[in-house]
């Protein structure tokens, strides 16, 4: 595999057809470059904007070696990809990011302690897989703490709250003898995420950070700049830094961390090894989008400038919300995008709007 | 046919699917709506882009039939598209802009009536089907003055000089007996265009002037903002909206005037119906492109601003000039669109490549 350019023309795959593909596809055409979107799903409305499309599971080593065969270079947008299917891809075709970042993501105890190795501080936490653990870990921790499943936890599903040791049996119960994790309970000012980048050659770079609102436990805005001084946001994007060097990362990755209260000390929470939903104010508020930055990583290109150009409050049109997009349509200021979603649901993410106000 | 907006999820078919094609279905999927491309070429860069394809014939019943049914609206991104096929096409499903724009602009004599009959100035022509006509023409209009085939004309292909009276036989010869128009030789200062856009409730928009520059009968680059004065500029946005509002217009229009040595005084060189090469600029100099913009008006949608962000000078990629595509991707403040084309040509336009300074 040399580390060279992928000229235009070339075939990047996509494993996963959400919106996030769908943006990376439309990120990649503007380049010249060609994408094969690969899932489970014949709805998918990364499909839509793809110039190849395989509908099949991400067990199918068949559909999987034709994919392989028929890209480039593989990347994926969503982190629930299993490992196994990444690790075979390896054996015929560059995978970028690879699957340890990928594993690692896949785990919140694998990540948590990969985080303490390399030296980037995260809440207290200690595995959880029975009552005798538990009581262990809330012996270590306190209370209050929060006990998460290991994997496949997502959008605030897969945890639930201790606020006193006798709330212990109730939240194992709720976890249904999942692995899981406990986490010390962070109180903090504010969420704050960083989309930072890594090209092949090893060059990183990070844009602003933005600050980040959840509802329900699904992102509901996005604001950038965040409320934090200079140095913590310097900081934040260091973290990053760090955290792509130590995997010897490709790509984009989103980094979400807590602010603490007092002196803004930083706390990571979680990492996906992919774009992320609070990284789409770049879309409109930079002249490199994440998804182009991510096309040009994994493409083995110069990483574009991640300057920020304008003040943008990303909010998420979730379910109905995106029914009012001819208001969106005509808000002076608002930048509509919508994902061609077939059906709205409950819950489900639709699109979103950036509002901007050029920096003074 | 309703005058109403098309929902999400609607889909747009789009007649022709070179790099015009492509960056409107970029536009439009960006906007939750879906396209189906109809071209001959099998090897079309938008069918990469699109939701839908047919590859087939203009002069092709059943196929655009069944396009016509499988779409929402239709529009069209080049003007060589036969009117008999919009004519069929809109018995079942609106076309836009419609037939008359697309005919006018196909046969420069109907073109320059037209804007005559409207107010709008041009270079003084006559019509020319023979030797007879042709003396008429130029004792009538005089030398210098160029000879041009009315139909099929672009990149400078189907023209022929007259300097003098004794070349006229030359010239005639040279157009091979094609049915042709006399114009006058405008001495110019310089070549400017207008991209405007009107919507299906009459609203009109339109973008600052680019300046372009030609080579080999190609268009080279266009700058924003062009050397005009302010009512200049003025003036030549009233002519785009003149015109739209005299056909009744639904979509995008690409106007090129010239701009007199003296006086700054505007004459018409043409229009194409359709997005423009001398907007792609708009694509990194606007919040909503020239591509989105006429998205929105065929669907039926608000317009977004036409406010210019910054200072452009847009370059066309054309043949070799896209193997620089490394350097491109890597020039701080250059924005590179390559068109997925698989085939490099002589003169074959591959890409173009936006350079920004922001406004001060």
């Amino acid at each position: 595999m040399p580390a060279e350019a992928l000229p235009p023309g070339s075939v990047i795959g996509i494993l996963g057809g959400g919106q996030l593909g769908r943006m990376l596809a439309l990120a990649a055409a503007r380049l010249g470059l060609r994408c094969h979107v690969y899932c489970p799903d014949p709805e998918s409305p990364a499909f839509d904007v793809a110039a190849g499309r395989t509908v099949a599971g991400y067990d199918d080593a068949r559909a999987l070696g034709d994919f392989a065969r028929s890209v480039d270079v593989v990347t994926y947008e969503f982190e629930n990809v299993p490992v196994a299917a990444i690790e075979l891809l390896s054996e015929s075709v560059p995978v970028r990011p690879g699957a340890r970042a990928l594993a690692l993501s896949q785990d919140r105890l694998s990540e948590k302690s990969f985080l303490s190795e390399i030296g980037v501080a995260t809440a207290a936490f200690a595995p959880v897989d029975d009552r005798a653990s538990l009581d262990r870990a809330l012996g270590a921790i306190g209370v209050p703490a929060v006990l998460k499943t290991r994997r496949f936890g997502y959008d605030g599903k897969g945890q639930a709250a201790i606020r006193w040791a006798d709330e212990a049996g109730q939240a194992l119960e709720a976890l249904r003898g999942a692995p899981a994790i406990l986490e010390k309970f962070v109180s903090f000012a504010r969420e704050i995420s960083v989309i930072a980048v890594r090209g092949l050659d090893g060059t990183v770079a990070a844009y602003d950070p933005a600050e980040n609102v959840h509802r329900d436990g699904i992102l509901a805005t996005s604001t950038v700049p965040a409320r934090v001084g200079a140095e913590t946001a310097a900081e934040a994007r260091r973290v990053a830094e760090r955290l792509m060097s130590a995997l010897d990362y490709v790509g984009v990755i989103g980094v979400e961390l807590f602010v603490g209260r007092e002196d803004e000390a930083l706390l990571v929470n979680e990492f996906a090894p992919r774009v992320h939903n609070s990284g789409h104010w770049t879309e409109d508020g930079c002249a490199v989008s994440q998804f182009e930055s991510h096309i040009r990583a994994v493409a083995g290109w110069p990483l574009g400038p991640t300057t920020r150009l304008a003040d943008v409050v990303m909010t998420n049109l979730i379910g109905g919300d995106a029914d009012d997009w001819r208001k969106l349509a005509a808000e002076s200021g608002a930048r509509l995008h919508l994902y061609g979603k077939r059906e709205t649901r409950l819950g489900r993410k639709m699109g979103h709007v950036n509002r901007l106000a050029r920096k003074p």
